[in-house]
């Protein structure tokens, strides 16, 4: 889905594409057969990590008569190189189905295949990644990212299965759930949420915080939380793209290799805090979904629970580093946000989030 | 989008079609430009009641040179002879873009056409049916209505604009509203129902019923709201279809030519009553969603402010229609529900809707 808010500030846009989504624990590998039946394939391309290669061999087994080519070459932020591999052989192979069984970099290779043949894929994710519901497709040259926006590369069908999630480490699982709540939060302020996106966001936060919690009180089935959320927070995602906590993230983990999901979990409190004013409403919707009218500290419990840190300086940030993350960030003002942004903001962003303390 | 709740409690399909909706005030007739334009539409075939043709006029103004075709004779319910003459109409022109401006019966019309002949459709409602959000058709032969879905029907482009919506005759606001409102309740109970389209409905009756409360105060804006609730219960019904409440009410709207609105009115509040034990959380998100731990009593108070009767005897019903009228519910069961309805269940539903007092 693609949403643009426009001028008007009831003005709104919202596109979703052709998606099927089979929710179901226990079920992919029934699931794989019925919607592989129900997409008409005959050459089946299965892409997936050597890692993840039993759990395919598993999933696909009603299908295995159909699969002309095994893909395995997985790497991560889908390099050049693999990208041509792997839709060379989706054309060598003459595939009418990408099967995709893993986290992100297996996704993405499968977008970048889709990218070039328009060949539609049938996405089992694997971690809480959520780019199984979206348009972007990535792809790095020379240590450089591109990415963009194809509605070819959005799988056709989706496949969940909270069952796929149990064997995830809790580490990973973690910093997947958090990557998610990230793309949820940022697209309740992002200038492209609409009133159906925040309905989603709102539901997606509430959804991997309860499966947050039920993890860290080593609650089974945390799991179908936890997805459901990530898959609402791919959807929101997809409707909103990334602002100005994404762009303070990227450059702080550019710059100083910061740990993705960490980084999140000790920005976001307070990018939150700082557009709480702007987004009044918002904010009463994220208070009744969590049960909380203390979102923001709710939100930081939980996280620090799952074994999240909360400041920069946890985070091994030196007080030089700090002052130079400022800069680094101030120099990509202006940042389309509900309140607008100054340096002196972003410092005050940044000191409270290397600190620590209230957000 | 069409959902289906599967046989594991947490199990759910849903599936949505390539739609894109842009919402804005006062926006209509340059929406109606660029979306023709992005379409690469060259030959129109607009389809609008006569009594709205100053209407369709006015929006299609800046689209004139490529409208090939305007067909005026809609008629409610679609009769055939009517859907057959506009896809006659529609095949001769060579229309590669169906334009419908109108209600419920517009877009019908159209969708007739684009289950003939695949013609795309743009839609521009001027009512909160919501039909505009969904691939169901409706045809009616000789006093019979068929209908089915067929994704080609579902309109690829929806331009929602609520300055369209303020000359609508406030009875005709309030039944068209409470239809909506009908339909977004009921996909929280039906089999269907899943997360997703759970979220869009709680958020369609809050948005529904503060645009109510807002129109009754003659607040100006009450469209927004209004229009922004048709459209999410138009996505919620077209993931859900309908349950226990539209059976009770198309049972007693054929025997006894009872007014549609109206009778969403008086059996909504006693259905979602008898539900509401067995959809607890759903309460929960509906009562945070409407600012009120009594949402029953909340929507009764709504709606009578609304003008809408509140009991079968207000609307004419004869204590011997009333045992006829459970008598013809009953011989419908068993119908699927969260809790299982006996026949006694269908007495006491219609016997607490005939009498009044608590739901």
């Amino acid at each position: 889905m693609t949403s643009k808010r426009l001028d008007d500030s009831s003005a709104f846009e919202f596109e979703t594409a052709a998606t099927r989504v089979v929710f179901g624990r226990g079920s992919a590998a029934a699931n794989v057969e019925k919607e592989a039946a129900r997409l008409g394939a005959q050459s089946i391309m299965l892409i997936a990590a050597s890692a993840e290669s039993d759990l395919a061999h598993r999933l696909t087994e009603q299908v295995r008569d159909r699969i002309v080519e095994v893909f395995g070459s997985v790497k991560p932020h889908v390099p050049h190189s693999a990208a041509v591999a792997a839709q060379e052989c989706a054309v060598r192979s003459q595939a009418d189905l990408l099967i995709s069984i893993g986290g992100g970099s297996t996704t993405g290779t499968a977008k970048i295949i889709a990218r070039e043949t328009g060949i539609p894929i049938l996405a089992v994710p694997t971690t809480y990644a959520g780019s199984e519901m979206t348009p972007v497709w990535g792809m790095t040259t020379d240590g450089i990212k591109e990415t963009g926006k194809d509605l070819r590369v959005q799988p056709r069908v989706v496949i969940y299965d909270p069952a796929l999630l149990v064997s995830l480490p809790r580490d990973l699982a973690v910093a997947s759930a958090l990557n998610a709540t990230a793309h949820a939060l940022e697209g309740l302020w992002v200038p492209a949420s609409s009133p159906v996106s925040d309905a989603l966001a709102v539901d997606s936060v509430a959804q991997l915080t309860l499966g947050l919690r039920k993890l860290c009180t080593g609650h089974s089935q945390s799991e179908d939380q936890l997805l459901l959320g990530a898959y609402l927070a791919g959807v929101t995602f997809a409707a909103t793209g990334s602002g100005l906590h994404h762009k303070i993230c990227h450059a702080l983990g550019g710059a100083f290799d910061l740990p993705h999901a960490a980084t999140h979990a000790v920005i976001l409190p307070h990018v939150l805090q700082f557009n709480s004013g702007s987004i009044a409403s918002k904010m009463t919707r994220l208070e009744a979904a969590l049960g909380t009218g203390e979102v923001i500290r709710e939100l930081r419990t939980v996280w620090r629970s799952a074994g999240a840190p909360e400041t920069l300086a946890e985070l091994g940030m030196t007080a030089e580093q700090l002052d130079e993350a400022i800069d680094l960030v101030a120099r990509k003002l202006p940042i389309d946000n509900p309140r607008p942004v100054s340096a002196a903001d972003v410092g005050n962003i940044l000191r409270s989030a290397y600190e620590g303390g209230d957000a």
